[in-house]
């Protein structure tokens, strides 16, 4: 087992290939990117870091790794409407890691960025105490007033999410208790699918046309509905109403729950889905879908935004409002020990 | 002793101030920033992280550790010519943090953002095992074309740097063990200008204009002059030829300092003293050493670029060459205990 001897052959032989010769990594010899911008563009910077034990598991699969720290920025460049364009990375280990482990880091990474339109434009490297981490700043582009915001949601603004939601809650619960499968009931198919979607996010960057042309507000769900929703309510000085009969659930989502008390949480709550929501005028729902399905994504109409003063609440499978405060992810509250999640 | 409840106290009461409602920042409420560029400028983007235990002490002050985390990045900034304008700033608490240390944490990345002439744009915060790690990435600009690359240095060029060597080396030599004070022979003045250098990196953004208008090439030395000018050599196809006894001295590292066997480590090989290193042509040397003058700030002839070949060459203080091979930090090399250098 051969390992990485110095900063030089890690970011020689593994990093620098990542760059793809793009002008704005200077070769990754100036310890900075150098970015032009096309008139009429402007630059959206935005950054996340994962780590090990925290956001991902020490046994995941480097791939698996790459693929989460990368897609997580890039999602955040899609809740934006933006196209991702490149990103820095700042790698921290612990020790000098495993020749092998690097290269299919990398190779992940490689991937990865060519998938999400990413080209790697500089970054950092060290060794420290702790748990592995990668940081991620992301850089996307947008036309010039075309990014959309958090905090323009209206009243009357019907509320739409991609895909599906509590996935990846499900997923991680799945990770940590195999022996759910039994108790869901899950086959290898949908168990792979719940699995894959907590370790696999998918930016709904292909959204992009659709949020600008026809949406208010949006922002990618992170933490859960209820307290993506909450923000985006808060910031936008709105309530809003879910009907939780109307959040779509994936095959695999639906056979695992069988009762309203086990689904709210992690359909609600569960964060990791990385999923777009967004408020369309009614006016605009109609282009937002068409758009929305030209892209192969679908969106569902889940519920209103509501005036200001209103709470968010959420409707119950049984027609009755459910409270779901407190809920969604926090690094602070104590409850929330941090272990993978 | 109360601690921080919640990421919506910890950014809304502490962090959002420091975006003194910069627009790029939109409210720390898009998880992302949004820039523009004038015509004819070009944005750099660098990033860089300290941690506890690594780049500074547990116990350091949360004032000095907010400066230091701004000013590392803002000397790869300066290092490239560039004008500092904002940061991204990701954080990472093993714990809840104490109210009171995020208080003067934050109060002092006010202070060094004034100082150094940038803003919070935005960033993200989390929980996880291991080291308090503040994460920056610092956006700075520069006119188009300007930005003073590493890689252009031409055989012929004189070596400058700007400052004193060897301060912050001997000061984490300090902070380690003060009994070196009676060793070294220091009074209060000369030991607390070595603790200073340490913990309060100065970025030399003071000589902007000078390397705009006469460097063929340009860095930072935060890992050591023998291992960043041998960078600057290996980038730029160059040898290089370092006479000792011109590299410029602080009256305190002089005091500490009695023997060329001792002087050599901390002055060569020494990391964190962030002064500039400069490749200037013969012709450009008056023009660059008064627009650096003009600028407050002393830089010192050392030395010259030579042709590729050749080696990085020291001469010593007898006049000898020394070989100044493996010097310089590496945070992979097995000797390198991550333990707060």
């Amino acid at each position: 087992m051969t390992r990485i001897e110095s900063e030089e052959e890690l970011i020689g032989r593994f990093l620098a290939p990542l760059t793809r010769g793009a002008v704005e990594a200077l070769g990754l010899n100036d310890d900075c990117a150098l970015l032009t911008l096309k008139s009429g563009q402007e630059l959206v910077l935005t950054t996340d870091a994962v780590a090990e034990g925290v956001h991902f598991f020490p046994d995941d699969a480097p791939e698996d790794i790459a693929w989460k720290a990368l897609a997580v920025n890039a999602s955040d460049l899609a809740g934006k409407a933006a196209e991702p364009s490149g990103y820095l990375m700042a790698l921290s280990f612990p020790s000098a890691p495993e020749t092998q482990w690097v290269a299919r880091f990398a190779e992940g990474f490689g991937k990865a960025q060519d998938q999400l339109g990413m080209t790697l434009f500089g970054g950092d490297t060290d060794r420290r105490p702790g748990p592995l981490t990668v940081t991620i700043t992301a850089i996307g582009l947008v036309p010039a007033g075309k990014l959309v915001r958090r905090a323009t949601a209206q009243p009357g603004d019907l509320i739409f999410v991609s895909g599906t939601l509590g996935d990846a809650a499900l997923g991680l619960q799945l990770r940590r208790n195999p022996g759910l499968v039994r108790t869901w009931g899950l086959d290898a198919t949908t168990r792979d699918h719940l699995l894959r979607r907590y370790l696999r996010p998918q930016p709904r960057l292909g959204l992009r046309t659709a949020l600008r042309e026809c949406a208010s507000a949006a922002m990618d769900i992170s933490d859960g509905l209820a307290k993506d929703l909450g923000r985006m309510c808060k910031a936008s000085g709105c309530g809003a109403e879910v009907d939780m009969r109307a959040v779509p659930l994936s095959q695999a989502a639906r056979r695992a729950t069988t009762s309203d008390a086990q689904i709210l949480a992690p359909v609600v709550a569960g964060g990791d889905d990385y999923e777009i929501l967004a408020a369309v005028p009614p006016q605009r729902k109609e282009q937002f879908t068409k758009l929305a399905a030209s892209s192969q994504i679908e969106v569902t109409e889940i519920g209103k935004f509501l005036a200001a003063g209103t709470a968010v609440m959420f409707v119950g499978f049984d027609g009755q409002p459910v409270t779901a405060g407190g809920t969604g992810w926090d690094h602070f509250e104590q409850a929330n020990i941090p272990s993978a999640r």
